[in-house]
């Protein structure tokens, strides 16, 4: 994918001398360490470095020492060191160039760093736990370099092991400062010498005090990564503004031109040419095909030159052995911005595929060509009507989607807009990604003033490292959502069968997402919620919710699930309980947390009173009110009480919580088109008066959750903009 | 709420030789023990166990060794021994009684095992990661108890650091027969000796040579413990033959009374009365009301000793206040078979409500009753025409229920019914138990003919050991579902606060998961997805799974998802993808898996030679269908196209996949009632042809897998009988 791969054929691995010195020279703690030519020398070295020591072989042939039996441990005095001397002299033979001298470090509690650098994101660092145990129990966490102090405390904090950073059996806690030095340090060594491919400390020793010694460690350069960043282009060559630009021209195109344009349907799909007139495309729209003369009466022409003007976008429709010719075209016309609808390259995995996959990007790359695809259903921007496939709402609004899939594209807009009302600014789905990626399509959206939050559906991305950045600059003025598939095997295999690209490592994506803050989802349906959740909501002062409920499984449901999805439900203190009382008899209604009373939904001045005494006792952050529909459908009024509560909570809901979210759920287990029916109506009102609802409980407190996670994130970064 | 709990204050701890001894006559592989009064029979230990040895001091006062000072490790010499001897006599002063002298224990892998007692199951087994990092990592697995060889197996293999049982670091694997007979003498130590509190063994040893040895060991007794299982009863006194024969007659009852019936509605609930009649029961009604002459024409009684005849069934509605007396008429007129409805006893958490409670288990028991509830809805029994709620399906089926939540006994029956027409045969809501529990009702359903599946809502259980009994032997003929709610922190206060039942340990949980291999769901529309999966599969012979959808993106979740839950998507093999290329072009139609193939649905010919091919393959155990509706759609047909994959997979899917599962998924985004109508009827010829449909591919994927699991189970237990 580019010349950053790890080539472990090229790498050589410094000596533990040196390897120490660079590490050392970055801020890492290191253990001393002696260079002895002889026994004597060895002898004079361990005297300074304080008994009991610890000495090694030293030599360029001698790896896997402790095997090879040229260690011994716990020297203590002049003789044990001239004995071990001797002993591995021995063992060591015509390899020995001399000994390494090392204090004894005591300590059981072992921990393990490195560097090491991986596509897409380029350097990496890692913490985890060490000694005997590091592969056995694999408790280890990333960040892609740079890593701030503070992201260096959090990576100790994720370790399933952190307790051992504590205090442990009559040991001090781990001094956290030196850890942080060991991995910031680490960082900034990968990000001020390319040529260092990789480094590993391990052992990272905690003594009895709390000290951080590394201990053993090893450097391996990569002579040829000097060069790294002067490797191969990432993106299209093209400077960042002039893809702004091109992007802006395309979402506001006042000319359109459709290559292959036809007047006949593929089963369902009626051609690119006829989905832009249906939605109302306003600005001069070009059919151009040879072998047809008009459609629909409008006028086709033989090829891009022979149109009356350069167009602001060309659409190619065409079959894939016909795309370079209709790229020379393009070059042909000076029309430099295209969306390639056509499929059939890489992502086939067919031989013909590949060989046309890299035909289009030489004529691309010549020709400066700005290309959106191929594979892709290209834009959809309501405010201008455009639309290159059959439905989407026409209404605009203020998200904007980036998708590497067309299919995802239209099922997150519909499912978004149906569900929750929450519309589209510009959706991009970009495919192969031959010159545009996922990170051209955010640098020009996080800029673009119309747009308030980005969704994106990832499979791979060229330039991680770019993203990442990208992500965490727009992130706290505009959430970005990310949902990044083929982070499982099969789906990883799926992703290089469907866009050719690579899927990437899940550890390193882990720390994609705690690095940037980024809203992570796992389906299209739970980016949906999400975007409900931050649409409407904004922002959350914490994670202590209430649920208001009717029935007491349901109640224990609800805690379950807010639990396992994140969110607490804390016990209500006994003055608010008290309050509660005042107004709500015990029988059938009980007033812990979950709040579990019908009276107060027969009775919506109960309601409103529960929402004030939440509201001023302080102890809640959030109110989820949950509404088994089934049971407050009363068939001989038509379901007047669903109506009655819906209208009280448009009404009231947001007034008598002032600064804390409320989210509606309704459920409906009861086969009744009437229920139903009421659903649709409640969501409508409530949505209209801004507040989320939700088709079970899950959605929304997942939702919730994802939400008090970003405002945790940005409030720790310092950072929030989003209002 | 028995007298089993562990009692602190009673136990007292073994020393470290009894303690040994008894370890060691149930098979647990102990390192040798030597008791030396003094110093000389110290040494004459030491060369007898062999040198290198641990010696400690040895008496009834001296605690936490260690730090007192009073051990000496890696002794190698007579001189050494007596040097040790002397020391330790200084640093114990007059607590010394002797000394222990045991062989220095070579080993860097140290596990801990142990056995312990704890409601609602009883003796129970650990064994985890040990030394000193058995806190800080916390990686323990337990069972309860007996636990038989194989199962000790699996928790080895549990443990996220089960590598280190494999060969570690040149060293040999752990001796998996030597901790099976630590696991397994513990589990018996447990199960023969009721006086025995719990064992602790940390850390058991892994020598170099693979060879398992506990180092320390201690044993702790509860005198008390003699009496245990002789203590408080835990049912309701009846013996179980009794309670199936109550049950037998209260769920095909010919005559039942309602104690509280009334003319008046509460809220939209008409009553117990009107629901009963409403669903037509056809035997005796009797309202029971002493405030009136008659409901709807059917003379009313004032008390149920004024009853024509004695009925098989009472059911008592009326406020709680009232339930002792309604308690007390019942003992009167000789009828014992009784469903409390009423609300308000301890689950209200007030005074009141507890002291009604104990009230009512008193004279309950005084009156040799059988209770079904308080605080429940009761029985829902279509065949019998037997409703106490407003809704349920009349059509009767093959799955029982057992509900602690009356809410979640609705919701289920409903969601299945209408989902998946899974019906019912009986349905048991059973709220506070106060005298029948779950197992009463496992225990009668286990053994109703007309019951091949069973459902259970818990959220606390009175006898843990008998539902484990239970449950592990119905499972293999009728699939146990089990949703247990309370298993988070907030989850189980509002277990407390709904039935006042204690939610359990979720360690010990999992542990009867796993030993039962009880099918587990965390809500009730994934229990009721899985009992649809269970009803319309029956068995699977694994989990490589198929996926055939449309577009690429989807796929790509597809895959993912299936790896989330469990399943498999293998790659197809290169001979399968030749022969399916036979038919299937490649533009547009990626044929590794998921398969990617709009053709296939476009032309149905095709869809039977996709499913030919992948049957003949034997690569595959199981096939997803996935169907786009928006994308199938076609608004000039009416949706005809979808009609024919409803049809052609009606008519021929099962016959093609013979021996393998075929699951049909349905996606809808586009806000349109006709697709959703279509989602309809496509689901209705499915389900009537045998071919569960889901909506979304997580239920689907979700209930494959928990299908996949449990015939894993049920072949390793060589006890499969379900078909």
């Amino acid at each position: 994918m580019s010349g950053n791969k790890r080539t472990d054929d090229q790498k050589t691995t410094l000596s533990e001398v040196d390897s120490r010195n660079i590490l050392k020279a970055f801020g890492v703690p290191v253990a001393a360490l002696g260079l002895a030519a002889d026994q004597k020398e060895a002898v004079r070295e361990a005297g300074r470095i304080g008994y009991p020591v610890v000495i090694k072989a030293y030599g360029a042939g001698l790896a896997h020492k402790t095997e090879r039996g040229v260690v011994r441990t716990d020297l203590r005095s002049e003789n044990d060191v001239a004995r071990a001397c001797h002993e591995i002299r021995d063992a060591a033979g015509p390899d020995l160039e001399g000994f390494l001298i090392q204090p004894m470090i005591q300590g059981r509690r072992e921990f393990v760093a490195g560097l090491f650098r991986e596509e897409p994101f380029g350097p990496c660092v890692m913490f985890g736990l060490g000694g005997v145990f590091t592969e056995a129990i694999a408790d280890v966490t990333f960040r892609v370099a740079p890593v701030s102090r503070a992201q260096a405390m959090e990576m100790m904090d994720e370790l399933r092991s952190a307790a051992l950073l504590g205090p442990f059996r009559g040991e001090a806690p781990a001094d956290r400062g030196q850890l942080a030095d060991a991995i910031t340090g680490l960082s900034r060594l990968a990000m001020e010498r390319p040529d260092v491919a990789e480094a590993d400390i391990n052992p990272l020793i905690i003594g009895p005090d709390g000290s951080v010694l590394a201990v053993d460690a090893l450097v391996a350069l990569d002579p040829a990564g000097k060069d790294r960043d002067q490797g191969e282009d990432k993106g299209s060559g093209a400077s960042a503004e002039e893809i702004r630009r091109a992007l802006e021209i395309m979402t506001r195109a006042r000319s359109v031109a459709v290559v292959g344009a036809s007047r006949n349907r593929k089963g369902n799909f009626p051609g690119i040419f006829a989905c832009m007139r249906n939605f109302g495309f306003s600005g001069n729209l070009y059919p151009v095909n040879p072998n047809i003369d008009e459609i629909d009466g409008i006028k086709a022409y033989p090829t891009l030159t022979a149109l009356p003007e350069k167009v602001d976008l060309v659409i190619i429709s065409v079959p894939a052995r016909l795309v370079p010719d209709a790229l020379e075209d393009c070059i042909a016309s000076d029309n430099r911005r295209i969306h390639i609808f056509s499929a059939g390259f890489q992502e086939s995995g067919e031989e013909e595929g590949i060989r046309l996959y890299h035909r289009i990007r030489e004529i691309a790359q010549k020709g400066g060509l700005h290309v959106i695809g191929p594979n892709c259903m290209g834009l959809y921007v309501p405010q201008n009507r455009m639309l290159t496939w059959v439905h989407a709402p026409k209404t605009p609004g203020p998200v904007s989607m980036i998708s590497q899939s067309g299919g995802n594209a239209q099922e997150f807009t519909h499912f978004a807009s149906r569900h929750y009302r929450v519309f589209f600014n510009k959706v991009i789905s970009y495919g192969n990604a031959l010159t545009l990626d996922s990170t051209d399509f955010l640098d020009f959206l996080a800029r673009d003033p119309d747009t308030s939050m980005i969704a994106m559906y990832i499979e791979g991305v060229r330039d991680g490292r770019r993203l990442l950045e990208l992500v965490s600059r727009t992130n706290p003025r505009k959430p970005v959502i990310i949902y990044k598939a083929g982070m499982t095997e099969s789906g990883a295999r799926a992703v290089s069968s469907h866009t050719g690209a690579m899927a990437g490592d899940r550890k390193l994506w882990d720390a994609f997402f705690r690095q940037t803050g980024a809203v992570r989802v796992e389906s299209v349906e739970e980016m949906a919620d999400a975007a409900a959740a931050f649409h409407y909501l904004k922002s959350t002062r914490g994670r202590r919710t209430a649920v208001l409920s009717v029935g007491g499984g349901a109640g224990v449901s609800v805690a379950d699930t807010c639990s396992k999805m994140g969110m607490d439900v804390p016990a209500l203190s006994a003055e608010t309980i008290a309050r509660l009382r005042e107004f709500i008899p015990p029988e059938g209604n009980m007033l812990r947390n979950p709040v579990d009373s019908v009276l107060a939904f027969m009775n919506l001045e109960l309601l409103g009173k529960v929402f004030d005494i939440l509201s001023q006792s302080g102890e809640i952050d959030n109110v989820v009110v949950s509404l088994p529909l089934d049971w407050l459908y009363d068939p001989e009024t038509g379901g007047a009480r669903i109506d009655a509560v819906a209208d009280y909570l448009a009404e009231n809901g947001r007034r008598l919580l002032p600064g804390i979210p409320l989210v509606v759920v309704w459920r409906q287990f009861v086969d009744s088109d009437e229920i139903r029916g009421k659903a649709d109506v409640l969501s409508d009102s409530l949505l209209e008066a801004g507040i989320p609802v939700f088709d079970g409980l899950r959605r929304a407190v997942g939702s919730l959750a994802k939400l008090a996670a970003y405002c945790e994130f940005c409030a720790k970064a310092g950072d929030f903009q989003y209002r």
